[in-house]
């Protein structure tokens, strides 16, 4: 098969899109589908300096790579989760990332703040350790943003992670986040940051092959807490659905997008201010507050 | 594990009820959940005759004899659909069925009545074949219940039917069925039968070990058509996923149907009758009448 843009021989094929590149070539197609990503909804603004939430993954750190590439001003942030050697190994790459980039780099450890990594928070409050983490990432998001001057925070998010989630979301009826589930969030209130995922057209074999033609290095482990996540049962699921019918990721997630607002009936919005920290909430203390209450009893 | 109703020796586990019967007592379960559907969706009035389609295979003859079993008039109706040995047999096993349970059957040969089968149909009017055959038992179910005076058509449908057609539903963003999908739709335009599922609360796998505790003698091999269907695909995935979280599949469609209205907005409701045979459609010629059009000439 040959290069849809040069014809070159190609090396990876895109079946969904029933079309092939080469190396080079390959690297335009992702650029081109992030540039498509970022207009549609409209989540940069030109210029606009954005945080980027790095993990050491293959994700976010080539999310970082093409909105700098792109001519963005994208400032790393990385949260050191405090779980051993796979949280040492992930801040090094970040950092090694970085280092030969030139770029800016924020890092925030748990174990410094709280005396505490991740697994501990979660085993005192009793709570799951992904959800656990998933509480402490948006606070610490919102609240680093704010305090640096960022309106906006990009997340490595693919298109597998948010038609998994989409997947999860339906086998469940999640009704509140039915309606929401966006790769744009706006502010809320206008004082915390907006929330975007400019890789939510690119599958998660894609940015696999851009970091590898890209020679970007990663942590390749996945984060030992997350092993029977059922979040990669239904990405295993819709893979097997992918094999036999190319595009069905795309066709669900985008296809939500486009339809969502015509499919569901419109969930009230009923977002308040924590009474401890201000930060976004549905009832009257946030869920980050109410753990923090948890770690200090 | 001990029967939780009698506490003699399980056979049968139902690890998303968290339980397990013998033999004897697993019937009442399945009784109590098709009388439960019965209830819940108003399906039939008391003493009210039912038209049972009967293709020949486990669900359909278990829904008969469950029917027959709770005090109802059911009449069974087969449309043989003229596919070689597939449908001698699925017809035999009808038919012996009926004989020695004394049941009344109506039988309809596509064979006799258009020269053709269904696999002919197909060929002739370029459609797939499941999708011919699918449109050609809608209209058979109406016309012979309305010939027969019949207010009401029951078929099969287990909980693996239904809920793998609402992810085919979901994971293509099908609007128009997304909040339609019922286990029981009313008459259209007061003319035309109610159609009924009372399995919906039951998997396929309970339905098979009904089948062999009662004695149930049907067709085992699939339709020859119908491989490579996708719904053999979904209900793959959803079997998976039932194994590592039992009760996904009633939690997915039972919560589909307790929160669809909540969830999804009102669609239109634009049948009209088809101008040839009367039939409920939404263009002004039914989709069997434009089959019929394309086999004739």
């Amino acid at each position: 098969m040959k290069c849809r843009r040069c014809k070159k021989p190609a090396v990876i094929k895109l079946p969904r899109h029933n079309t092939a590149y080469c190396g080079f070539c390959f690297q335009f197609y992702v650029y081109e589908q992030v540039r498509r990503a970022l207009s549609e909804h409209k989540m940069l603004q030109k210029k606009e300096p954005v945080l980027v939430a790095v993990s050491g993954g293959k994700d976010s750190l080539a999310l970082w790579d093409i909105l700098t590439k792109l001519g963005y001003h994208a400032v790393g942030l990385h949260l050191n989760l405090g779980i051993g050697s796979y949280s040492e190994t992930s801040q090094s790459k970040v950092e090694a990332f970085a280092r030969t980039r030139n770029l800016e780099l924020i890092t925030h450890a748990y174990q410094e703040a709280y005396g505490l990594g991740i697994v501990e928070i979660a085993r005192e409050t009793a709570r799951p350790a992904c959800s656990a983490c998933g509480t402490m990432k948006r606070y610490h998001f919102n609240r680093i943003a704010r305090e640096k001057g960022f309106a906006v925070v990009a997340t490595g998010h693919n298109l597998d992670d948010e038609a998994s989630r989409l997947l999860g979301n339906v086998l469940q009826w999640q009704e509140s986040y039915l309606q929401k589930q966006s790769p744009a969030l706006a502010a809320e209130d206008g004082k915390w940051a907006r929330k975007v995922r400019p890789l939510y057209r690119l599958t998660e074999r894609e940015i696999a092959a851009y970091t590898v033609i890209s020679r970007i290095d990663y942590i390749i482990e996945e984060c030992p807490m997350s092993k029977g996540a059922k979040m990669f049962l239904y990405k295993e699921m819709l893979n097997q659905l992918e094999e036999t019918s190319p595009g069905t990721k795309h066709q669900f997630y985008l296809g939500y997008l486009q339809k969502k607002e015509q499919i569901f009936s419109p969930q009230e919005k009923d977002k308040q201010c924590c009474k401890v920290c201000g930060q976004p909430t549905r009832g009257t203390i946030c869920s980050y507050c109410r753990l923090m209450e948890r770690v200090a009893t």
